[in-house]
């Protein structure tokens, strides 16, 4: 336990760590992953250190060497992590003091972990975010490409998971554009908040060391810096916020999933998801599961309790930092890994469907999906909607009655249920006419939707 | 149960609700009090009606007459809600069309209670959400007006609830300013997507009749409306990101609490909170309990509880709308009157605490709180950081050892741990000293925490 | 503000409490449900204070009389709660105190309403647990009749929502059946813990008075008491464990109502949810929506979001009684009303179903589901699973490629494949053959269901 | 790709599985932690179709060969799994047909992955919990112990986080003792339902071979075997409520760890945590953290995040098995990990408490905390509760501003407030006296904390 000895707080200890208690507190098997940002920080804070006339010229380069190699070791995985390193922020540390002696002694001047590791975490978020914001717009793409080839396809539209009215299946499917696009709004709100220098706060208070903080944050590309060294220390949050806004992008992916997992039904048969992305049956030799569908839905549950961790650890947390903290990182990782490979595969799988187009526009001509067309068409003769609405109820109920389509009825048997209806009424009742007469803006007519996909296409450029 | 048979939408049904079915569907309960942004949107909907000929100039007079006189009723308390009305929106249109017959029921064409509820919630809550940022900037200005009474005052800042170094009062205060000042922003970034016009959606699909979308939003002034139907009936992301906002604002607050609960004690002593913001104990007459404060820590949970309900709801729901929608009020509203309250109680409160700035003084004396301030001493003398870091160290070890202050040492003594040590280094033992010399941008000397309140003062003009 | 000087607890007080305050302090407007137990709780203590000489036999008959006169009062809806009465203890000793002057004066003696508001919702609790499991009953008996009712249908089994094996629907309800009942076993559990007396614990320390809590105990039917005056003040286990059981039970439902919501498309059209059970669309005349079961799967989300508030108000918490626990109540109460109306609203509905049998025989016939009945049966006449597994992979591929149902297939065709197929492979091609070979004990064989419903149906005389 | 033809359901599909949703859906990087039950199960499972004359003795024989060798393979590190191997169940098959050909193909006749690891969780947590309840009495013996240690040490007892009255430091402990009792309780329950046998529901209905249940329960040592094949394999009741009474349990521990970590500040200094269990600041030398109670307060949030990540998983699914189901494994395996680790460190840390009496002792003092004994000697006395609480709370408000002790008070000055106050009333002033005369059952009294550790230890027997 002798190794222990060497810990870089020990001065006043006069006991060491128990080897259980270090296991239990080290974070370095999950915050290894910030390696890169640890070094490339450190790398700023050393230039900064040395432009201040904190450390010499000298130390700057030997710092800057040893900091560069030790990331290439690392890179090239002949880097050994060791449980008593307790974080990576000291195992980077230890290893250069390894490598420079006295010049790696002088790095940490001037900031603490506390603030170290919001740096961190803020410059590994931020390179997630964008990467996620490049994966969803990839993704509302692909939803817009398969809205174009699928211009015609109409498919009956759902309240209740009862039949309402019929919708173009380009319709439904910008629908999800427009959930996916608030998504990346919100991504990109957080990232501002992410986005922010919080190092020089050091352990809460600031530091008396005559630092440059607007300069490292220049040189790491961050537009703002924190204003108050307490606040920095004990926010998180940009990681709460960030795994809400995932929550959201999950939730939004999980109610696609679950209509692809019921249009996949036998029953259903609107669609087909290809081989690559079903998986069969260990004893069900014909089964042609759309597990990837369910596992995305599956997994929004996962994102979810990541919050539900992060805003429980937070609760009540005296200020300013306190080790529970420490719990951010893996919660915030689980999210980002979740979220990535979702889009992802999603993306992917959008690729891999073929709808039965033919099966589509028979469902949607069933169900008298058309009804409420009839109501609009009487309201248009002056009949008030209630008025409206009643009749054709009355009509459904006896088309159910007589087993017979609406379409069937001879234009007597509507007259005897409305004096307002004329010849004309026949054209009300087709499906493609009840698809094409909604010209509302945002309703499903071609017309509104193919604007809406020229504005997107336009907004992309 | 004949009454049931009016429902307006029993056309094709031939056995009316179960009574007990009519009670566990209704909502009037509780979105009544959505009934002046109901009859508000109804107003303007039906001015646009007229507008585009769907319905007679005489119609839109008498509708307009008669939602007016409904909304004075309510107002009044003089109308009477029914269970069978099911929600706010029949209700309204139920007594509507008593006193307005056939006009009444001219004023549900093109639209659906699926838009009608979302446009009558986004109206709600966009005025909430207003309110709420009022609030929170007259907490936010409580804060400075504090931290600029107690300019002077020091107490210890505390990482790991362990005394750490001291900072100003006024710093410690500010921190909060700047998490509620992210609150402030993610509000009102909220209500801009709070703030769309979703009318025009009907069902799902839009509709056949000539409306005019834009002119609604522009009456109920919506800077924008809604692009996809679909989306416009089956969204409720505002909903559940303004709980998630308020989350993170009630953290913030649990966690002030919780320092004040703290500070409170016996044992701190920090603060005193004023009679009338505590209570006493029914078996214990000499307890001050800080039932405020516990109560926000404690109401935490309770909007922590609200998000999650709505994104259980809204996991794997299939499109479009599903009746499972439908709690989504009462959880918004019970987060939304959560965060009103106890945003307002703390302001109250900030307003009747008195710091004992002498003991919170002496608190940032003890526990070698200027350590740090002793290694920067060494840094600045060019002794490496890690080196200095394990001097300090020592140096504390001995005093707990000697049972002495750092401050009490000789300067022989002092030398014995480093030759660096110089007379100067007894400035550097001062507490005061300790946070004039804090001078790194956002750390705690006072003149950053001034500087600081400038801007936000220069902001808020 | 001058009543409020009249607080129990306002003897050191200077100052009063702020009207605010008591407003937002009070839980009198949702505690007062409490009213019974909170006086029968009273009366056992009056009584128990009198036997153990600490009040005379006259101050007990005027305080027995003056509650009940109380009891009367309120359940006649004759008394006013006020909010500064704080909460339902305090409202009802300040009416007894108003009633019977000193006499009412020494109630309170020997207890604190840290421990009364313990004991009155463990009263609550315990008797709402047994109503909730009587409806649980009732909900499984339904389930049963059910399944005797529909002991021939056949359905298609269902795994990743394909179909997979065909079973008796008989089957698929007593598989709900299984998941009540172990909800039913961890309601009675909970109970048991629900039911521990924990009065006479006052504030946190016990008391100096001789009381008799075995005699509290006796007189209101607690088998046991609490043993720690500290664990007794400060402890929910008993409130966050019941939301827990209450959201798996939820959970069940959901998933019923997720199946009936599935069930009741015109896709599926398994099942026809009776009019009484669903309601019309204010635009779609057609439409019949399974609001219900939409409703019971929505509202899980409700009582998970209770759970959460609960779990988050007691991280954390230090000892023992913190105003935080107050937030327990509405959480409980709203997981209770929900839980037992949606029971009750399961247990009506289910009496409501119309099961298309003709069209789950048809269902469960399709989609190749006796596949594994093929593979089984190569199985026995020695074949290697994973081979047979293979060859009837290969089979299905075949017909489907040749678009012909596996039974259509030449005995010849079958030979191609494996040579171990006989003429007795067709008998393994039915439906019902399928369902009756699953004997292994829990399958899906009639015998096996019967047997189930004989041994349930013993269990509960 | 190739090696992808070769799953093991691949009969009917054209086309390979992508490799992007291999590595999605594969489970073997965790699921793997499971293959020595999964081994253990299949052994069973392979004696049981022997005996059944479903394979003969000589693939018995070499299919536990194969297996027991497998097992020695995985557990020296020889075994390589394998993504492409999608999960344990498929890792160990494919292996063992690797090694036995033939008789390897046969042993996954009668069952399915569904049932499988439905199996191998039951195992695998039942072994776990038993470790657990293990964990958990040690803790609770712990407790005992240094209650024993601390017989005499009084300390205040706080509510609202405010001095109440002293009690005894075992005294609190055993509250611990309490919650964690009752945690061991509902483990247990909990345990019952997680030990019942699923094998042989097979994919969801059971099967047509000739398999003995029983046997194969008696084999794995299960008292029970479930009833209803579609149950058992969309049944995860057992892993939800697991991760509830975990989160149960980290809730107590969090309550335990908060005070800890306020009774290590400088301001209470109740106690000390040693060293060993302590670490130090990088950046702050005298600091000495409670990290291991901060880690444990924090991880309460991560197993209240995997609940909600099972509850949300599991809403609303439709029967029976669905890939969503595959997420509840890394769920539950954290739980596990995390609830074991912090029980045990918990353990550790209370035999490293140093406790500092004498603190104790004075802070037991301070506050008034003998007062409501002051009430309670009145009311002996004959005054009524009401009046004897308000004298107090004067005399309480006088000697504040007296700024005296109430036993510093003459008795004249006594008798001003109340004629019956006579010269005992100053023993009942004594903290030993308050503590001493708490006799009510569950009273802080020693009489009845150590009859409490004589019925504790008793049990435990």
């Amino acid at each position: 336990m002798s190794g222990k000895q060497k810990k870089p707080w020990c001065g006043r200890f006069s006991e060491p760590t128990a080897k259980t208690v270090e296991d239990f507190t080290s974070s370095i098997h999950f915050d290894k992953r910030l390696y890169r940002y640890d070094i490339e920080g450190s790398i700023a804070h050393a230039r900064m250190l040395c432009r201040q006339g904190i450390i010499s010229k000298q130390d700057e380069r030997i710092i800057v060497k040893g900091l560069t190699d030790i990331l290439h070791q690392i890179e090239k995985r002949h880097f050994t992590f060791r449980p008593e390193d307790e974080d990576i922020h000291m195992a980077v540390e230890r290893k250069l003091i390894e490598k420079t002696g006295a010049a790696g002694g002088k790095l940490h001047a001037g900031r603490s972990r506390n603030d170290q590791v919001s740096l961190d975490v803020r410059m590994y978020l931020r390179d997630e975010i964008a990467q996620i914001v490049e994966l969803v717009s990839r993704l509302k793409a692909s939803l817009v490409d398969l809205a174009v080839k699928e211009e015609k396809t109409i498919l009956p539209g759902y309240t209740h998971l009862q039949k309402a009215q019929p919708v173009l299946l380009a319709h439904y499917l910008l629908a999800y554009w427009e959930m996916l696009d608030r998504d990346e709004e919100r991504l990109r709100e957080c990232h501002k908040r992410v986005n922010v220098m919080p190092l020089g706060a050091a352990a809460l208070a600031g530091t008396a060391l005559p630092i440059d903080r607007h300069y490292v944050a220049r040189l790491l590309k961050f537009p703002e810096i924190s204003h108050n060294s307490m606040d920095a220390v004990s926010d998180r949050d940009f990681v709460v916020e960030f795994v809400f806004v995932a929550s959201l992008l999950m939730m939004h992916m999980s109610r696609f999933c679950e209509d692809l997992v019921i249009w996949s039904t036998d029953e259903f048969k609107f669609v087909e998801i290809s081989d690559a992305f079903t998986t069969g049956s260990s004893i069900m030799p014909q089964k042609k599961n759309p597990d990837v569908a369910e596992l995305i839905r599956g997994k929004t549950g996962r994102v979810y309790g990541d919050l539900v961790a992060l805003l429980t650890v937070m609760k009540g947390l005296p200020m300013t930092y306190n080790r529970d903290l420490q719990e951010d990182k893996e919660a915030l990782f689980d999210s980002v890994d979740t979220v990535k490979e979702c889009v992802r595969m999603l993306s992917e799988m959008v690729g891999h469907l073929k709808f039965d187009r033919e099966k589509m526009f028979k469902g949607a001509s069933g169900g008298f999906s058309t009804a409420t067309d009839v109501a609009e068409y009487l309201v248009m003769k002056g009949v008030p909607f209630r008025e409206a609405h009643k009749v054709v109820g009355r009509l459904v109920a006896y088309s159910i009655e007589k087993r017979r389509d609406m379409a069937d009825l001879t234009l007597t048997e509507f007259r005897r249920f409305h004096r307002s209806f004329k010849e004309d009424i026949y054209a009300n009742l087709k499906i493609e006419q009840a698809v094409y007469s909604k010209k509302s803006l945002g309703g499903t007519s071609k017309k509104n939707v193919f604007l809406r996909i020229k504005n997107i296409r336009g907004r992309r450029k």
